[in-house]
């Protein structure tokens, strides 16, 4: 078994079902939970996701051979600083959060001697959060984003593709940098969009809603992901987003123009561009 | 059996489903088919939803108690003024167009004496096309929008809410003009953005796209919708789709602001409110 214990800081969706999927592939001896909701955290162990749990994360995180980091991304470096003289010597640190970038230099600079942390960070959300949505094959065929720095220590990098891979994720290697300009654009900006697009509605006309067809309850499922987790997200990743949305904009910009021109041409060939790179990506 | 002959012009999804579902629920005897592609038709005939074809809109559109307008809504038109002339006296003009409007009138003014006109939009449409994704049962429990006006005759709008609902549809009459506004809201402008979102990201990197997760890619999946459809209902509803990209606008503009000012508080409120109101419209 490649740990003796396992601590998981902050047990929602993706905490417990990391908790489950490393119990199933018996990855683990013993798996301890940190939460700010006692009830939950119960529920956990009742279901088997954790072995044992505590309110103070530090001493949730002693002894522990990997500490993952799964609460709200905005949490990370309190919870870091309150557990940091906690960790055992050569203990891995990772986190499952949707941004790296300045993120993963602040945490590096907070591990003690001999602990070294290297950030993860599995594609595998959903619109649901919590643990009753929990799953041990959320991860399998996912891609999951490892972001090592120059600096990172190679046996920790070793140890978190090993882990991910063995939950059956595909590991990919990114700097912290490029993995959020990636998110930026394949997930903050999304979501950010599924927000406006619901709210503009309503805007003009909440009754108008329930007349959503399937393409309008797909393209705004994620408007219904947990605002405290996608608030942090998005502040933390904020400059990457205000460049995407201003790219965005000059394209309403460019079909606002088309439609007004009545130009099918080259609304069309908008459309045809989409559609093509839409394909590409597969009918999932 | 209500009809003793149906034309459907536009053998597409729509229409292919429609010949399916109208041959399910026994409401014809004979299904004539029209359409550009030939071996479409063809394989629609070989299929069995289609018991006749042909490649000229009038001669098929002879003796049809029902007509049904499912080709791509801009060549309603002129299919209209193609076919008017052999229309059966007494026979029911109808459409599965997403888009109405100032469409409605110009297909009423050319419905010959005793022909009559009452429009239709079924809430059953997909990121696919064709008939090879037809499905008997696509309209069931789905909404479908009458759009008679006060002109419109009192039979000919019975006969078209009575065969949406012994297809399994839900009725709900509205204006046309009314129809176009939530439509433009709920289905048009939610396309335009899938088209805009998706070209977003490879105008900054096409190579990201690959990262995209599950909800990138429900975000987007009508995307891959037909641009030839889509160019159509866009330009038609142009002048409500114009004024809906501006409230986008302005909503991502506010977004911004709370990005760039960090104003954690305001962005959460907004996202709390999408979710909300996403919540509201169900899980699907």
């Amino acid at each position: 078994m490649p740990f003796g214990k396992i601590t998981i800081l902050g047990v929602g969706l993706i905490g417990a079902s990391f908790g489950l999927a490393v119990r199933k592939e018996g990855l683990c001896a013993h798996i301890a939970g940190f939460g700010r909701n006692e009830e939950n955290l119960k529920k956990a162990k009742e279901r088997g996701i954790i072995d044992s749990y505590g309110l103070d994360p530090s001493a949730a995180s002693e002894g522990a051979d990997l500490v993952m980091l799964s609460t709200p991304v905005g949490n990370f470096l309190e919870l870091v600083r309150r557990c940091a003289g906690s960790f055992k010597k050569g203990a891995v640190v990772t986190d499952a959060g949707s941004v790296k970038g300045g993120l993963v230099r602040e945490i590096d600079a907070l591990m003690p001697s001999g602990v070294h942390y290297v950030g993860g960070h599995p594609i595998a959300g959903s619109d649901r959060s919590g643990i009753d949505s929990a799953n041990a094959e959320l991860f399998r065929n996912a891609k999951c984003i490892v972001t090592p720095t120059p600096d990172s220590d190679a046996g920790a990098i070793r140890t978190v593709t090993a882990m991910w891979n063995a939950l059956g994720s595909q590991v990919v290697t990114m700097g912290p940098e490029a993995h959020d300009r990636v998110f930026a654009a394949v997930s903050h900006l999304p979501h950010l969009l599924a927000y406006a697009m619901i709210n503009t509605v309503a805007d003009v006309d909440p009754s108008y809603l329930e007349f959503g067809g399937q393409g309008f309850r797909d393209m705004t499922r994620i408007a219904a992901s947990s605002p405290e987790i996608w608030r942090d997200i998005c502040l933390m990743n904020r400059d990457n987003i205000l460049e995407l949305i201003l790219v965005l904009q000059e394209k309403l910009d460019s079909l606002s123009r088309y439609l007004r021109a009545a130009d099918s041409v080259s609304l069309e060939k908008e459309m045809e561009r989409a559609r093509t790179l839409r394909e590409g990506i597969g009918q999932g």
